[in-house]
């Protein structure tokens, strides 16, 4: 199996954490986004909304987005559970990986694609060009440091963001506070609890992936 | 399971045609979105995003997030399977699924809240207010146009939104689509494989759960 790869990107990142969690090697092709080859064939024919991380499999089938991947890896490699391992604690691990996505994912992307000049003019991921809207990145920090409020008190109550137990939740957690911080929306400081999880989280050998 | 509901809401109506092709009977508890009392107690403490829906147990637990309900609904009852049948169909539907989300309801949603009156410096749901952004409206329209166009291609090659079979990618699509029109944001014309699907779907039992 490959996977189309951009390593700074965060959405990648979540899928090559979730495969080492599971033990499983992935062939990785690397596509410079930096460089727009995205935008351009054969990328283009790989995945038309022109965006990493896409896995192909040994026939050429292509699965986009990134919880796609993992959830078609979680088949392969059932162990570790990280999808929760019965049915009120996959509800719950969807539910809070959910609250990650919509309150941390959009918030980042928002605070850096609205503001930095390389996004200029492509202020949304895909084929269409849309303008950057200044007001969206300063609602999108203003949403990073709400949920950096949520994460800690949910931390606070909770060793890990979905049960007492690592999960897709974390990895998803993981990947959009650092991806915040290395793009500027991060607040100075992260809250005692959150930094907590981030450290213990940080040190597991996936993070590295 | 008591489900509470605002029935013109398009989160909500995922779960009740959900339930609906599952043939679970849900007990609805009404929440008037319109009078604002999802933002007082008791319902602040029901769901601190104060969104609608949310599923509550016999044992007091609530499921929030649309689609970790519909899974908790799924492990209870698995046919028909609406996440698909296999590993492979199982990573498609989630795609497919996940592509209705991103480009089609946040687009239609930021093109309402961005413009109505009625969510004047409430752009975004939950606890803290953000004020409009006009430019995110106009940008939700052009979005949902494009979102018409793609969903329109795929239907024009698949039967249904992820396969050759009904699931809730159809039901997310459904609901998306129909929430656009009633809210002014969709295109004046359906193309023709999209139109031809949203009348199938449209004549289910369940869409009018």
């Amino acid at each position: 199996m490959k996977l189309y790869d951009f390593a700074p990107a965060p959405n990648p990142r979540r899928v090559r954490i979730f495969a080492a969690e599971k033990g499983i090697a992935l062939d990785i092709v690397p596509v410079d986004l930096s460089s727009g080859v995205h935008r351009q064939a054969p990328y283009r024919d790989i995945n038309a909304d022109l965006v990493v991380p896409v896995l192909e499999l040994d026939d050429g089938t292509k699965i986009c987005e990134s919880v796609a991947i993992c959830r078609y890896l979680d088949e392969l490699h059932p162990e570790p559970p990280l999808f929760g391992i019965d049915p009120l604690d996959r509800a719950m691990t969807e539910m809070w990986h959910r609250r990650v996505e919509i309150q941390g994912f959009t918030a980042a992307a928002d605070a850096l694609r609205n503001r930095s000049k390389f996004f200029e003019n492509r202020a949304l991921p895909g084929p269409v060009d849309y303008a950057q809207i200044p007001e969206l990145a300063e609602r999108g920090r203003q949403r990073v440091a709400q949920f950096f409020g949520m994460l800690d008190a949910r931390l606070g109550e909770s060793a890990f963001v979905a049960s007492e137990r690592f999960s897709i939740a974390d990895i998803a957690a993981l990947v959009v506070v650092d991806f915040a911080a290395r793009t500027g929306s991060a607040p100075d400081d992260m809250p005692a609890a959150m930094a907590a999880w981030h450290a213990g989280v940080s040190a597991r050998p996936s993070a590295a992936a």
